[in-house]
């Protein structure tokens, strides 16, 4: 289960109000209409997650592997990783996911050599199949692992990218084995596409219920049921200009992926010109508890008003790791936490922390998992889904689109051009 | 050597020139009077590392050691944790570093897990001796791996601490071997005291050089021959509330916990309330090219111009892997990179990132390593480190307390009072 709360110092007035009917409306239209396909994937990618269970228990290559490398970037691999961060203590036996995703050579060199290719499935992920990085690794791995697209290595590779890409007409050539992902999804809400749910799927996670727990989200925001995420969308929207940043604080070290997801839905989505000309979009950061209590907490303090906190917190760690009854000559003052659990010490310093920037005037939420499991995950993505397009529909933007990146590769092709 | 290039937009006036004659006139008393200790760890801490190299050659448990374990959070472990990303895949045969920071009981079990005790010294950091995190991971390390503070696990325990602190007397009387950190060292100012040069030394790292590096970027600012920090700093301090953030893009994924280091030394030295009573500050925030060109750099582009950006990029990787010259059919559109080196894609997205930013109006600078070495290492700190004590000058803050963190702590024990 997850609960949100809200302690925003603002309340919605009539205008507000108005905004927040208006923008259910948007994504009650974006929905039918297919303008954005991710309110779908819950339902739609359990088909995917069937054929994979299938295939992967028929087939001798997968049963062999004991490593999934993702060939990706962005929105090709964040949400997966940011899922496989938060589960993989729980699952000790699930097959080794490892993310290529920076065209950084001492990165590439130090994975490569801990992949041996005869345990391991390679699957590259691209919407379009012409990311520079994504190709260039791609490349990189059929040399160094002396990959056969059309022989032996066949079945080692598998492809996801968008029906009709260029990557898909290279599959078809080779005959490879591939997913698409909707067209009406962008890579930033494609986690639970394909894009997420073949490796997560094969890496051995219960997707099932990661989309179970999804789609009830989706149901119960179109019923109605989730108010909460219309006033907190409506206060972003309004008063961005004054909070100009949203700081994600989770307070466990496996929940650090899932910021940098959130950074990318949110920069990427809500970084616009608005269809007024205004340049618009509060800025996501991300933070994790309680480590940076002890590096960026004095600024939320004591700084600027500049900027909201949502806390993030998983109530139960299954995990009862304790701090020991020991007592130290000299160092008693720590000993008020002697005897209770790490679980216990890491959630109250969130409580604490979250209870003195209140104290301060800081806008502050937070949204807190029963503990980690599938369906939660699920109904997490789908939360900062919904209401970045919530945001979106408030700010007059095109949620979905991302302009402001194409001058760079514009230039960076040059620059290539140039040196020949 | 490092570089740096600004390309800010803006040009010093009078009242900017004055502002920047007093700040480096405040720097020159810092020095002098002792206000601010780190200005002379680079030459200090060189008797530090002759002693720790002495100490491991003829130390048979430290010779029988593959792993250093770093008990300290904050500004006890972000800076050596920095360092050794930026070095260690230079130093294959250098010890492991392990850092226990967070206490977050699955983070700790997975890395005890890791440790073997024959093999592994212990060094718990914490200037005050009272870290509630630190101390209560201290605790539950000397349980698990039972660890005698008077015998046999004597040599296996390092501590590093303020003089006359809790953890000092702690310390004196089990004989433990210590050493200490000035009193006028901040944590997030501490790393090339005892704090980094001890574990990093015992790591295998040349530590003499880095300092060598630190103490001549000092030696030459007080000379008057770094004016480009003056610019930057009095920039950031005259513009900072229309560019409220700072965005550290760092090119390489082992730059990533530099970020987090210059996250932290900002965050907790500039984020104030002045001596008008104003609450002042600017916001870092650090991302990873190319990764996050896919994911932030929307924002930056056509989100709101509150930001600066500075890139920060390593000319040569000394790394030759490169992108193989493939044709694979339908997706040739990235073959224009074929041929060249990974080091090459890197570098040059970020040129062409920075020179779609800098188009735009954003204001950008650059701060370039030729390679990464101990001695550009020592400087990249100095100059952030220099930086931080100008913009807190300009400002008129104090740049070395952090008052706003301490009702946290006070809320935290009243909680645990209140479990008893």
């Amino acid at each position: 289960m997850v609960t949100y709360n809200l302690n925003l110092g603002w309340i919605a007035d009539d205008e507000a109000n108005e905004k927040m009917a208006e923008a259910f409306g948007n994504l009650v239209y974006e929905r039918e209409k297919g303008v954005a396909g991710y309110y779908n994937l819950p339902e739609n990618s359990k088909l995917i997650v069937s054929e994979v269970e299938a295939y992967a228990a028929s087939n001798e290559t997968v049963q062999r592997c004991n490593t999934v490398v993702v060939i990706g970037i962005g929105g090709s691999s964040l949400g997966t990783k940011a899922i496989d961060s938060m589960l993989r203590h729980k699952y000790p036996h699930a097959r080794r996911l490892l993310f290529l995703e920076n065209p950084d050579p001492v990165d590439l060199e130090a994975k490569f050599s801990s992949i041996v290719k005869e345990k391991t499935l390679f699957i590259v992920i691209s919407k379009s199949g012409t990311t520079v990085e994504t190709m260039s690794i791609f490349k990189a791995v059929i040399a160094h692992f002396d990959l056969d697209l059309d022989g032996k290595d066949k079945e080692r590779i598998i492809a996801i990218t968008d029906e009709g890409s260029a990557l898909c007409h290279f599959v078809d050539r080779h005959a490879l084995k591939a997913y698409t992902i909707p067209h009406n999804v962008g890579g930033r809400f494609s986690v639970l596409s394909s894009v997420g749910i073949v490796p997560l799927t094969l890496a051995g996670y219960d997707t099932c219920t990661l989309l179970s727990g999804a789609a009830a989200m989706v149901e119960r925001f179109f019923n109605g049921e989730e108010e909460h995420l219309l006033i907190k969308s409506a206060f972003i929207a309004e008063t961005w200009r004054d909070y100009r940043m949203n700081v994600l604080f989770a307070y466990g070290t496996f929940l650090e992926d899932f910021t940098k997801w959130y950074v990318q839905l949110w920069g990427e989505s809500l970084g616009k010109i608005d269809r007024c000309g205004n340049r618009v979009g509060p800025t996501p950061l991300g933070h994790i508890g309680s480590v940076d209590q002890h590096s960026f907490l004095q600024l939320i303090i004591q700084g600027p008003r500049d900027k909201s906190v949502t806390f993030l917190k998983v109530e139960n760690f299954e995990n009862n790791l304790k701090i020991p009854d020991i007592k130290l000559d000299y160092i008693e003052k720590s000993d008020y936490v002697n005897g209770h659990t790490f679980n216990e010490l890491i959630n109250a310093e969130c409580d604490a922390t979250r209870e003195s920037i209140a104290g301060e005037g800081v806008p502050v939420d937070s949204v807190t998992l029963d503990k980690i499991d599938e369906a939660d995950i699920g109904e997490l993505i789908l939360y900062y889904e919904l209401l970045t397009s919530l945001v979106g529909a408030m700010l007059h933007i095109d949620t979905y689109d991302q302009p402001g990146v194409e001058l760079g590769k514009r230039i960076l092709v040059k620059k290539f051009q140039k040196a020949r």
